[in-house]
């Protein structure tokens, strides 16, 4: 017989991108930063393994969310810290969402929104974006249940500007928008100033990519005092310590060390501009990024062929077999060794 | 206005133990271990922490999961892995109940299962406990509805035998029961021995008590594969890596340092006893223990009185404030040298 719950049998989990046995496989599936973290955060998080790890960590992580206020010139009570921004944003879903008035999101969007729906139960309605992956701004005003975008958006990397995304928050006075900016440091307009203008406001950030940091989960909200509340209870309803003590320090140390992180975002955007001249060069359809990753299409190749010949050349990229973007691949960014790599791959294929 | 879900306002969420400011305060709050976390783990620990933390951990925590599988002589497909025992007892709510067959716990029992039942807005059958807070097996039977409870139970220390957990689970086939052992390495009979014979069994254990991980958030669970893979199909519709890369490789080594786990409990042990029979001398009502905590009531002082008079001598225990158990106490055992500045407290409080 079955013992699992009749939501278990409707869900379709994300599938994470694959994680290749060999360490010599070049990973550009999972938009991970191609640079190492902070030396002050290695050298917290160093620090951190001490004897005091039989204590659980701050169930509030207040000097984690200090840093990240001050990086970000808030207060401190405007600051929310969760396990990786997937799980900020599970429990907004249940902070912000209701049954009756459906979330919002893109049909082509992180495809995580669409998950969290079904397991928390929560009706929603797709907004189709245009043919070209831009966002319908005019259907985005309804004004009527949470909306929730990244930008720039994924995988498509096209971001909106800052006066787009106010004229969308003045349209969605009376319910939540969130804006996902996991990638934003990479480049895109920021909603953080809008924050006091916009109580319902909240922007998702996440360690994992600017700050290179995905092995230790850390993600953050900032939004007003009474949203981040909303949060709070939600996720000590939960799990009363989801970051732990070596990832607050690790993450603490980062937030502070600006110069680190602005170098490696400086050389990480210079990489990528190269890159989407040379992925035009060998034919492929690829729009400006202002992420750490590109999205393309090639009018010559299947985009799973093209994923399995250079899987065969010991380099991983990410295909979604979702509708309308089956045929595009997301390419992350590495480092201009590993790109060279994949250029020389390219040149095999095509040539 | 309100920007907060309808469900919002309906939640009370747990509420984890003060957190000392000053580090000179004895904690005996949050049964945590006294003693640090295995020589083994803090090195693997320390080799974790370096340029790879910028790529994600495994999503799936194999290796960690081999060695709990290891330790507990099953099989890998067996294991689930969260973080910390929270999330993986949040997490079986979602997999394993339904709205319309109330899950069942203890009206005294671990405060969580009622906030993750409200939670995820999910109706409860309320057992209630015998006077002496002993469990009535003969209310446990209604097979329908999945059944949980803590083995020790929580915060009333009181244990079942193996003989009763199987009683209990002849009589409920058809639908899970989650025996939350978060405690039993401290003494109860665990129901691990059980799981070859019961497919609907799911038991639910922690690194954060027995392995003084309480900081680095693991937690798992082991029942049949097909409760597991229940399990993982909701873990992967929340967060797909919830477990980092530090927290993974020091619970994995901790998991092979069998020696240095059983020489930590063995002294928790000894204190513990030591313990019951100190506190009876004062006069309080101390049932036998097999966690690594004490619940006692006095006949002469208020609970909440006593633990302020202990909290001015610098040493915090645990009060909840629920029906029934509001005049009694929960008191973590720490070192030998911890209890005995408590006997020496008590000694000035009841001169």
């Amino acid at each position: 017989m079955s013992y699992c719950s009749k939501l278990v049998t409707t869900l379709k989990p994300y599938i994470p991108g694959e994680l290749p046995e060999s360490p010599d496989i070049i990973k550009l599936n999972t938009n991970e930063n191609p640079y190492p973290p902070s030396p002050k955060a290695i050298e917290a998080m160093r620090r951190a393994i001490n004897d005091d790890l039989r204590l659980y960590p701050d169930p509030e992580s207040r000097a984690l969310k200090h840093a990240i206020a001050k990086r970000h010139g808030v207060d401190d009570d405007r600051v929310f810290a969760g396990n990786g921004s997937d799980e900020v944003l599970a429990l907004s879903f249940l902070a912000f969402c209701d049954p009756d008035a459906p979330v919002r999101f893109f049909d082509i969007t992180y495809s995580f929104y669409k998950v969290y729906a079904s397991l928390f139960r929560l009706p929603a309605n797709i907004i189709k974006l245009n043919d070209d992956f831009t966002v319908p701004l005019d259907k985005c005003l309804q004004n009527s249940g949470t909306l929730i975008f990244p930008n720039p958006n994924a995988p498509t990397t096209i971001a909106l500007s800052s006066d787009e995304v106010r004229f969308i928050l003045e349209n969605n006075r009376d319910c939540v928008v969130i804006v996902d900016e996991a990638y934003s440091e990479f480049g895109s307009d920021t909603a953080i100033a809008l924050l006091p203008e916009f109580e319902n406001l909240l922007v998702v950030r996440t360690a994992s990519k600017s700050h290179a940091l995905a092995g230790i989960r850390v993600g953050y909200a900032i939004g007003s005092p009474a949203l981040i509340k909303s949060l709070d209870c939600v996720k000590n309803c939960f799990n009363s310590y989801p970051v732990d003590r070596v990832a607050q320090a690790g993450a603490e140390a980062s937030m502070y060390d600006d110069e680190y992180t602005a170098a490696v975002l400086e050389k990480i955007k210079r990489t990528r501009d190269r890159a989407v001249l040379k992925l035009r060069e060998f034919g492929f359809a690829c729009p400006d990024s202002s992420n750490n990753f590109l999205f393309v299409t090639h009018p010559k190749m299947n985009a799973l062929d093209l994923a399995a010949e250079l899987k065969r050349r010991r380099i991983l990229v990410r295909h979604f077999p979702a509708e309308r973007i089956d045929n595009h691949l997301r390419i992350t960014v590495g480092t201009d060794e590993e790109m060279e790599r994949l250029y020389s791959a390219l040149g095999e294929i095509f040539s």
